[in-house]
């Protein structure tokens, strides 16, 4: 069995050293997969291809010309699942558009697999390749065929069942990645995203109901201010939340626009009048989604305003987490030297030499996420305002920037409502004990003495280290009956009547 | 008349020297405005201030604490109008809740005048002050306090009129800088960006139905691809154009919510009940916009996640309104050596050195206001993400940032519609000539030949210099009366029956 | 006299309507300059321009095409006068390549009141123009050009002094812009931001000298950790700033380089060889700083690396001045309920409803300050990346994002010095208190009893609410001879010998 | 053998619960690695660890935690790589200091293991743990030592080699980690980026130098200008990849100091005096690069500016970069309707439904690339923003994103000049045929005519479609004989003599 590659070039270099190198170059690839191989076909000519592998020429052209960044950079998962979504769903409206049967549905169960996930080995592609994302879908397109093939007992290899006549039919790059990023995008929010949100939400609601009634000093400026509850400081929290939430559904009906049916550059060439709709119906009902066509595919192609909108939403969500995660760690920093308001669950030992110290590291990693995806926005806006003509080709690193963030914003939330926020408890005494401490519920006493006076009484405590009490009996503006009757922080928590 | 500043510091520096940089730097600001000066006074002590300036002693500390910018740097117009509003609501309000009819009216009346502009130059504070936007507060109240202290006979500086006890009757700075926030945001989008946006997008409209039957080369990866009409790939534009008015629009629900009622820390100490309900109220009815108070006030102190948001959609109009203006400008370049298949207008002359030469400033214009818009939504982002506690205090800087944004891309939205795209033509000869060189007619030929023999064809034409159909004859894979049925421009802009 | 305005228009809209849109639109700016115009030429014919202002057609063309942003929106002030240094030294070098010594002496006139800020007012275009810049570069020939002839006694308009021919001799805007961006950038390094930038660093340097022997505890992930000192605390802020002045130092050498000799693609067609390094020469010796020409004007034209360079490392000024601002404001929180170890100075009462309360309001304005840099990076990096072919067109945008950043950075650094940093006293009774209750300085007992017994030590301490050294005793691994000995906060803050 | 988890927390939840949800959670962990544990212990209690993987208990407790984003986001190989690298050097520094030399020489040997890649699966950890990358710098301890115990013939879990009180010996994370960071950045900015620009550099320059003699026509604000070589054009790429080695070469100075020996505050506290310098030796001598200790420890714990500063400089880079990516594409554009300039290599099948097309991918990949460094430029910069007091912590976020763009940018401009650079070819005959059309010539004829009659020269041509010689002999400014010794573009490319 050959053990080289050719590695064909138009053009550039000497044939004989580019050969060398590329069968170097290959070999880092190949030895990890296979030391046999098939050979594979494409307008370009013959290529080997490790032989356990139900990829094709175009998959290992594009191994071989974007070796960047390695493993790490594939394309990401939800992407190749909704590629085999997309596939059997294409090959079902295909086959009432005239495809063989036999062929459609041998195309159906394989893309089935990949959907599942069962095939994610023989997706190899890094993100970092053609703009378009074209490899992808070629790689999609060969893996289906050459294990829609095997279905049908053909070798994988033959074309018996063809990466692009069958498989790819009445469907380009240009659409199907469109397609594929808005099935993934919208799923992601649907399963994991938006429900670990909605479980952050419910549990930070709880805790602003367990704590409505724990009065606490407020604090402005970093400084002391007039109190509140600590169940209305997490009701801000909380409303965060909801808003974000809110602000990421809000997002879906243009994500649930597929542009699937505008082919090369959005007219429709080589599809059937209807095939949008049909395909765009079947992958609703494939995905329980509300999908529908684009109402304008040249838009769907040539930009992803969809993708930097959605980005803006998690943008936004990053912004309040940050907010929320920060202010939990200060209110619970000490536990001798800090603010110490909140006592936050301790998951593992914090430091490899400070014994007995347990940090917030639930909201390190989330506030990290936050940053990194405040960062994937930029990325993804500077990817979608690079388009030109027909054709935005910054897909793949569009998709990505978005997924990571997705995914990485759903399961911080998880991890940060289960690991932290569900246990956080109130230190009552040290709350207690700052409020009563606090120069600033001389705020109370505006309306009796006036902001002048009460602005002396405060000065004059904070001066000499005294109580408000103290300070405004000395300087005769209330008598002592009167300041307990006006300052109650229980009654400083909302308007009077 | 007194000329020297009274500089009280409580700590830092020798007194002597204070005083002398103080009243040197003063001098500064006092020559632009006036050569005599009043005392005004508040809880640090005696101030001077220019006499024919309105403005009392907080602002005339923040000015000489806050040299930061220069005058560019002022507070932006929109928020010193919303704080006209906003005071005007507020002593109509108060005066339901037992402010003296007579100082409320007059207050009303004063603070018309800042709503209307009239009083613009007793604003003279920067954006880089506090983060709470205290001083614009007391800017607005001292000045209105001061206009309606005239207004009743009285002199400046006496506080006939108090500007905390009546003009901030029932507010806090707290509270009062978010609602301006809001109220002059959502007056910007609604008067300024929407309306220039949707001017914008109807011209892009008309041009997609004026271009309807322009069938040009279509262009993907910067590459020759299968034909569109110039109309067509004009309605890709209007549609990112629509797409952003819905996205902006879909802000404005969180943008009416007012967080006015919250006083210092959400909680609405020192109000009446009812109060944040009834200014909303008034404040939309002043405005004729739907505010409504906000649900939660704790969020709507603490954080400012409407702004990034609404940010947000301004970012993707920016990444939208980058991707055309660059298509026009590509497609429009030339005038020899371009692609030339658009004629835009010559509003000037456009080289300093080259005669003849016109460019397309307007897209340039455009896109650096874009490119501003990308930059501002990632300070508002930062700015939104490091609230602490009860309080945002970044907030002069979200709002000017957005205002800024709002400002430039409706101005610039306007400014593109009307000197650029209104007056595009298609260079029709152009158009055509590209299309009937192109390649990529050979993709209609795949349903008959084959996706193999077509990008033979295409090979053989591409290497060989000739057309399409030269090629395709000499390889014998259509008669000359195959390939004129099939490729023909007209019928490759959609999809098949 | 005329006064209406011929706005001509090669292409869009009825002529009549836009003449008189032109007209209405236009009285909005004459308005508020003058009410008698004279008629000024350029390529495009003739044009109506305020009699009492210096710029001719093409300015008028300019503020007539762009209405974009207002006022607050002009050409910032360092460019403008960067030109007149320019211009001045144009006409010293064409002088010598044979310019009429008449001409060209009344130019170097005209142009060194321009570069003293003495003809600002005559500057009205906005940053949102041509990307070139070219129509400020004509702003500068025009403006120069009209003053140069009435130094000669030629009237304006008449163009004896020829606003090209003389004035831009030898230049294009593609160059001379350029080069006013290197020289109003390096110029602003220079004489504000660095100098500023010293005088924090100084004083930050001094206050880690005054607290030397202030020993405190520390944080880490805002929990207590070991102790430090003051001193240390704020070496590591002085050190920061250090770093970021060699930062911005670092990318003087590429600002240094002026595109001043390519000309309108790079090539210096139309120039004289050894002009380029003339003028260069000439701006040094102008400016006193070390300019040269640079080595590669394809570069200067295409690309502004050197901005996004610079911009970098504001960027990072920004960062480093965040964690500082950030660190001093949570450090001087309170006054009872925070951790009050920094007593800031007060410079202004703090609140309009809360008496008393004086806020770090420096580290607010600072703070807001970087999250506008780091924007302003994003910004003017998005536009540095859109250059296309021989000249990048976002110039003015990418000027003005960092001339903005430089002086902002620049002016709030200063006022963060001297209203904050100089007058920072350390709080030595509060940090006493807070560190000799901490439970850290338990580390210094892992030499001794090992890791594990020091964290069963202090967690015994924690959970009981008592002091270490109770903890440790009870639970016997230490003798309290040995506890006194070891845990000395004074011998933590440095490595044993 | 025991097969299930004990998974311990203080608070929140049911315990039984917990334990449940606990055991299934791990069991996704645990199914990937093995079906058999062995028991570890930490100051928390004891957990169960995969028994053929070699880390701990607390890097089990990390995995358990912090479930987000999975196996794509685990940490950076470099920085594990360098950990191995950072604790041979400890060891070796530690033995002089006293540590026993069989373990430490055993401690080396595992170290020296995990610096060589070998022992990557016993690192599962991810991104979003704890900020201050503490667990990963446990879970080196703990591999670290586990291996070391069984090259000493003791068993996995008994602790005979001890993480913390042996391996992590005279450190904290809170060094250890910046440390990595450190040695990580500057490894792969030495043995992947600059190596990888530097080829590219290479490439460029060789390309300016090959069409140093193709006059080709210059386009400024898309528009045709006047003319240069196409080795200017190129000289003008090479001279912005040049300065950008400079500019990433610059930072290094800064990212050669590390932070070793600041153990949990920077003070040094349970070092000995001298252990800082001796283990940055170690770690030059080990590296090959000249490593030094951190002159303020503070600072190198608490900021991570010095990585604000490279991301700074690889955002520079990728401007850079996608200004020349995307030239090329645009150059390259056609093969019949572009511009059609450079004849880029064909490296693969550029379409799925285009047969022909080709397709410039590797500017894509590349611009894809630039996208997302600009966005971990942003997302670097929000973390070292936000440290606190003694520490930051969004180290492995900032660690990450700076690695991540290192290794983007590294390989794709490898990837960029192999595939793309070196085999781009002028297309002469086109470049010569848009040249002579161009009407930008007439520039050449300015210091003849004048301005205004070249201008008219250029109108008139473009308004009769004629050539320029035309128009001039028709406007009879010009002979044809002067014409023709004019208008030579060859002589238009440099300044004359």
């Amino acid at each position: 069995m050959a053990m080289y590659i050719v590695s064909r070039r138009i053009s550039g270099g000497s044939a004989a050293s580019t050969q060398l190198l590329g069968a170097l170059r290959c070999s880092t690839y190949l030895r990890s997969f296979s030391t046999a191989f098939r050979e594979e076909r494409d307008t370009f000519g013959p290529i080997l291809v490790p032989s356990d592998r139900l990829w094709g020429a175009q998959t290992q052209r594009s191994l071989q010309n974007f070796e960047i960044g390695g493993e790490r950079e594939r394309m990401p998962e939800p992407i190749i699942r909704a590629f085999g979504i997309l596939k059997k769903c294409a090959a079902k409206v295909n086959m009432d558009y005239g495809l063989d049967p036999n062929i459609g549905k041998a195309i159906m169960q394989a893309a089935q697999e990949v959907a599942e996930g069962k095939l994610n080995d023989h997706f190899p592609l890094v993100i970092w390749q053609t703009g378009s994302g074209t490899q992808s879908n070629m790689n999609a397109n060969e893996v289906i065929a050459n294990r829609a093939a095997e279905i049908l007992g053909h070798k994988r290899g033959e074309k018996f069942v063809h990466p692009n006549d069958h498989v790819n039919r009445s469907q380009s790059s240009n659409d199907t990645f469109p397609t594929v990023m808005h099935i993934a995008a919208a799923m992601e929010i649907n399963s994991r995203l938006v429900p670990n949100l909605k479980t952050l939400h419910s549990t930070l609601h709880s805790k602003s109901v367990e704590f409505k009634d724990i009065v606490k000093i407020g604090r402005t400026h970093t400084q002391d201010a007039t109190p509140l509850t600590l169940g209305q400081e997490f009701s801000g929290y909380s409303t965060q939340v909801k808003y974000g939430i809110e602000r990421v559904n809000g997002t879906l009906p243009r994500l649930y626009q597929l542009a699937q049916g505008g082919t090369a550059v959005g007219t429709g060439l080589n599809t059937k009048k209807g095939f949008d709709v049909k395909i765009a119906a079947a992958v609703a009902e494939e995905t329980s989604l509300p999908f529908v066509t684009a109402e304008n595919k040249f838009e769907a192609l040539a930009a992803h305003d969809a993708f930097v909108e959605s980005s803006g939403a998690l943008n936004t969500v990053a912004v309040s987490l940050m907010k929320i995660a920060n202010d939990i760690r200060l209110l619970g920093s000490g536990p001798r030297c800090g603010l110490g308001e909140l006592i936050l669950p301790e998951n593992e030992p914090g430091s490899s030499i400070m014994p007995g110290k347990v940090n917030p590291t639930q909201c390190e990693a989330l506030t990290m996420v936050c940053a990194q995806v405040m960062g994937n926005h930029v990325a993804v806006s500077v990817g979608c305002s690079n388009g030109h003509f027909e054709l935005n080709v910054f897909k793949p690193m569009i998709a990505s920037g978005l997924l990571q963030s997705l995914r990485l914003l759903g399961d911080a939330s998880a991890s940060f409502e289960k690991n932290c926020v569900r246990g956080i408890q109130a230190n009552k005494e040290r709350i207690a004990k700052l409020l009563h401490e606090s120069l600033m519920l001389v705020t109370s006493l505006n309306p009796k003495i006036g902001y002048d006076n009460a602005a002396a009484v405060a000065k004059k405590a904070h001066k000499e280290g005294t109580t408000l009490k103290d300070a405004a009996l000395k300087l005769g503006v209330l008598t002592s009956e009167e300041f307990d009757n006006l300052v109650v922080p229980e009654k400083m928590i909302g308007p009077s009547d």
